[in-house]
């Protein structure tokens, strides 16, 4: 079954291109020009005429069904890709999150049988939790087998999934070896557990205490102790959901002294601020997630890194907890709310309004921030991430006339709560096609589970 | 007339594709796949089997035919626009110079006359030398009529044709106003000249002085003074020829703050060190340029740059003094010297064997850098810098096993030196199309003289 | 005649010393303990018992009886250094400023003409204007025949009194060799003559235009540039009146790297702020000085540099125009506004209060910072800015218990506003003794025209 | 008794004043100027002509008879304390460490024990290794009722007396609270364990390694964590035995910043570098310490610290070690090499020599470097580090025309290898008064065992 799209504007991370596209199967056959003598009978055609066209997102930081703190996030696999499906994201890599002291192995199955009923492309980053030598010995087998080139390892969380500096040291020497990237969530976790700790006990126990547990300033610190370790250990880096001035910085500067280093940020920190920690009612806690939304000033400098091309890709930390017997199990305690929230379906139309939109960013540098850089560095590329012949048939349509308003009545994640709700966007994605098969038509979305395929990923090189 | 060029591995900025080009006169009209059935009747064939093919070069640093210090560079726009397309480059971009007090209409005309002999493509940025009402004037009628969308000031040069600080606000408001991109030459004049001044009463006449006169500290000043300038006056700037840590490092800065700042490198300072105002018997004479060559140890921040991004293109500032008869006229007195060396030749060359052999930068950034990004950054794209269907026909092919050794005796600029004498490179451009002209065939070189057009470039937007 | 002072509380730049002082004639004889039997008959006594006794102030940085700007500075030297006791400031330099073209003896001449009148000690920075080789030639002259051993030139002034970096580097060289130390008005002169312009021809003519049309960025910028050049050059040299944060980073920074350099800010700088501009009725223009008062926030900066110890001295720069007949020339373009207000007086209670009373420095920094450091850059320690016997009997009495509320009615300049109207101090002057003569007694000034000595100055060894 | 000293310079951290000094009995009684007739009969005279006398030095950074590494530092505190008084320290601060788990006031009562026998004045920092509550309890009873106001952590050493951040929160918060000084060890531990154990699986198991083990960039991470830390908890922090350009840059950017902290650096960093671990036949484990003793060039940032004021004291960490039978205790693993030197004897002649000598420092500044700042710093001033009326008659004397050859053939500690072995200094202590006794006589040491007083210090204000 052949697919055509017509008359669009396609945009690539480095083109735009006046025409069609031909997908042949779950495969692009021809880009560019009047392709109407590819069509055969039986073929769906698509009328992209003042539209763009671009690579279908790949959403590279989701946490779909995960169990933490004491509960599971609300959308599984299904869910979550169905989400990301309606909004442009036609892939997605979540975290496979082994117990402390557990297997590799045993979690990337446990990963991959929650993942069956994905209804888009999906990838796993593996979580380092522990440095043991089984461990140590699992994650070249990862890399070379199993298709698992990227991992993650957590500062923060002292106590529970994070890690000391030694134990950092030696997932940097391994994974590095290996030819695999690191990445980290960075936070300094024995400040930020000192704080909590003080904070419950002096009575500071609302979500509006949540950001001032994790200041920006340990951010910083984290990403600068970070990358010197890499740097002495000379091991390529990366910082996931980077979320404060303090944090760009310290980065930035080490990329302008030629380390190799690399970082995602999210929508939530580039259009949010912490005043959403004083919503009554507990809403607040809607916001309870790590890093936290920080103060207005810090997007300013997140933008400048996407702008100038230092900040490489946009994850969502999809992870929604939901407000109602979910997040109420911090009533008492901010340190008790789940931390997370949605976000994995406004992605793209977020960074078309406010990057775009807003003339921050070209429309090039937007395909490459939502799907081509991604694809690159996680050993991808040009399966996903790009439009040329050859490639996946993951594709999105975005009109830019058209609006959407965000809100939690109407959006595909279980989630009760948006973080962006109320929020009126220009720019709306009307069709997505996902492996060749068509799942979004004018806005209504066809997702059919368990057509998801696993994307196994290269090495670096 | 066609031309088919077969079985390469196509590099563009983004990608690698294997398969064909097609040509159809001057237009590219198909990439990629096997397009054999293409191929007319009389159609040229090109079998580029093992060997890379990618968008022809662009040298947006060059000074042909230029009178200065008393003499004319040694190379006419035939002549250097021949050396260009020996080496791969298909497109150049001199400067005209306007006489302080001048038209700049005028020296457009001047410089239109003399690019009448070009074998390769060409445009002009405008050097901008006298913050007059009339040059003001011309500016935006340059940038709407002319296709002149950049321009370049002198901070060195102090007493000839370099302007004080008022004059670069002057620029930078009108060019920024007018749509334009203003480059700067970027080194303290002042402190030059009393350098200049005071050696030679010194006794320190000769080449070896060159360096010491004008170091990278006075570059670095110039850099920054610039950019706390541009920042004020909300303009973008670029820097021509970045040579030392100093610079890079200012400049780094500010792009780290978020400032529209665009820089340009050279493969002299990439690959040279100030040794080589050790040479003997005047032949350090060849390498008086300003800037100078560096001390060791600059190179490797420039290369820092190339690696994370913030430094855009390569040019040469190609612009050859004979030693005999031209660099002799400062035999005694170092500041006589006309100022410049050949270079448009080996460009490609030697990015490739430094950079991509070397493995500091990937087969992409090569494209960027050697092309790419110039066509985007001046107005041209993707008419220039691109192998897509409806770009001008500019393609070089590079064979990465063939070898090539660099001397004076064989190159095709007339200068009687070359900067990289003796130096021995793995990879050699086997093949040139430029304007679907055949022009070097296994490296043979077949130029046309007047075969060059005009390019007009657009403003920014 | 003999002078003892019982009972106090007397503080040097290292010490607090409880007892008692005792001046024979112009000098200190005895410090410390109980020194009642030095007391001979006729001697006056002082009762300091409450109070704290200090060497008696040092203001590097007043230009009294100036012409400038087509009037002439309100307060002759008779004026100026009686207010300066008044607030127990016992000497005060001066800048002697030539004409451009004109010689320093000239200059200095004229400055010692005018200085006869004053009531307390004396000196003379000397201005450079003018790079001529008479002018360079007269330094090393100034520095070992005429006890001038400070300098200073202008990056502001454009046009008229400022210089270019070429001048710049000539006295930085010839003052440097010649045992002299250069400080710097540090402004970009160039970017402020256009704004100027521009702000004027834009219509934008009031007070309040002043401090956008010399903005902090562009002091840090000539901060910067001067630094390099010095480094350059291998010159110590020095900054007057530091205004901003970011001509403070930029001078810690060299300061770190281990550049010789030194600083001194003014109180205006330390405890105002920009609002002062939005005074109605042309009041604004009392605070039409150069550097202007900054935004809010740059004073944190300034006092972070005094308790660090990177700034050494408080100036006042005290230049006062009167607001009637004189500020009033530029009632329609602020840029004929004569530059300059008054402060003499109130250097030292100001530091008091908002340096000691709000404990952002201790007593012996607040000695230091009002005198010690002064008498040691300046080349006339410990005859200055010392209580020890053999010191110049320069005392200032202050009681901490007392209050002072500032206004242009009972101040000691001619000047019919303050900077300072209404301030509420708490400490006040009651005593001064200046070269062993009691001139203010229990606040009663008595100073004594012609008094004054001038105080030639040593050279740097 | 009293003693008279006649006709020296007398150096202050301010003044030189040309004259006499008298003690009675234990306290100075009177400075400057003829004090002949204070002379009674039996007292001692010292004729200091040509010499320079200055306040006794302190040492803040002793380990005497510390049990360390399996063994016992080879000087107890009679040892120690001589060889400080035979090299112009009158004063020593040991540090007390108790065990991990143990109790603060029981490691005083140890260490108070053991210093019984100093002949030479003495106190104790408290080191920190535990943060218990016991522990956490004990620091205010220590600054209000034992005179223990200083404290510190040690960064490094993970495992054994080592702590993690959150203690290092913990520590500062308490000390802060308590009045109280933390000074901290800071390399980073985890890395150094991480090496420390890969390189003796390596193979790597000479002093050679040592550095490599521990390098400069891991004391820069340290550095700027910590201060990180004390930001956010706004804790004053110290740094002792500071190495490297990387801490000292981390530290001085803060200094800039405003944050209040305090650093120490040694000899043995100023005037050694890593060559040293080049000398065959295991000489080089004399130099192993920690931190080590860096690569050239580091020193250099020591020294401008010392010039612009932003580093405080000297301290020696004079912990010494036997090469044989100590040392050796490493000789197939150099992390078994007992860490520590010699070096409390020499401490003020290399600082006379290197820096007042050299002319990198004046000489106010060499006081306040050996003597007057630690005296400030830690609660002693105006009793010790002071030349005045009524401080404690603690005096050096140093003939600036003498010299003095190094060696441990001559040294009094007892350690039987010198880490300047062999150096030859301008200057040389001739004689030393401690509590008013003449100790050092034209260099004959005559030690009194016991002599030695416990010196309480204040708390911060």
């Amino acid at each position: 079954m052949g697919l055509l799209i017509k008359n669009g504007t396609i945009l690539t991370a480095l083109d735009e291109i006046q025409g069609d596209i031909y997908c042949d199967g779950d495969t692009i056959a021809a880009v560019g020009g009047d392709l109407s003598d590819r069509k055969k009978t039986g073929d769906d055609v698509i009328d992209a005429s003042g539209q763009v066209v671009f690579p279908g997102g790949i959403d590279p930081h989701t946490h779909f069904e995960l169990p933490f703190m004491g509960t599971v996030s609300a959308d599984d696999f299904a869910d979550g890709t169905a989400a990301a499906l309606a909004g442009g994201t036609t892939m997605i890599i979540d975290f496979a999150i082994p117990a402390v002291g557990g297997s590799l192995l045993d979690a990337l199955s446990d990963w991959h049988a929650k993942a069956k009923k994905c209804v888009a492309d999906f990838s796993f980053h593996m979580a380092l939790t522990d440095p043991s030598d089984k461990v140590l010995g699992e994650i070249p087998l990862l890399v070379k087998e199993h298709g698992i080139s990227s991992f993650k390892a957590f500062m923060a969380y002292k106590g529970a999934i994070g890690v000391d500096d030694e134990a950092l040291i030696h997932f940097m020497q391994t994974v590095s070896k290996a030819g695999g990237l690191l990445w980290l969530h960075a936070e300094n976790g024995d400040a930020i557990l000192e704080r909590q700790t003080r904070f419950i006990a002096e009575g500071k126990t609302g979500p509006e205490w949540h950001e001032p547990s994790r200041p920006a300033i340990l951010e910083g610190e984290a990403v600068r102790r970070a990358l010197t370790l890499a740097e002495l250990y000379d091991a390529p880096i990366g910082f996931v959901h980077m979320s404060s001035r303090d944090a760009y910085q310290a980065y930035a500067e080490a990329r302008v002294r030629g380390q190799e280093a690399y970082a995602e940020t999210c929508p939530q920190y580039l259009v949010l601020d912490d005043s959403v920690y004083q919503k009554p009612n507990f809403e607040s806690a809607t916001y309870v997630m790590s890093p936290p939304i920080r103060p207005a000033g810090h997007s300013d400098w997140l933008w400048k890194g996407l702008i100038n091309g230092l900040i490489h890709t946009i994850g969502t930390d999809h992870c929604p907890f939901r407000l109602e017997g979910q997040k109420t199990m911090g009533k008492d305690n901010f340190t008790q709310i789940p931390n997370g929230g949605p976000g994995v379906e406004h992605r793209i139309e977020l960074m078309w309004h406010y990057g775009v939109g807003e003339g921050k960013i070209d429309r090039q540098r937007f395909v490459a921030l939502t799907s081509t850089n991604a694809a690159k560095l996680y050993g991808m590329y040009p399966r996903k991430g790009a439009i040329r012949p050859g490639s996946d048939a993951d594709i999105a349509i975005l009109d830019p006339t058209a609006s959407r308003t965000i809100t939690a009545k109407t959006h595909h994640s279980k989630c009760d709560r948006s973080l962006y709700e109320g929020f009126e966007l220009k720019g709306a994605v009307t069709h997505v096609v996902a492996g060749g098969r068509l799942q979004l038509v004018d806005g209504d979305l066809k997702a059919e589970q368990g057509a998801g395929r696993y994307i196994p990923r290269s090495a670096r090189s």
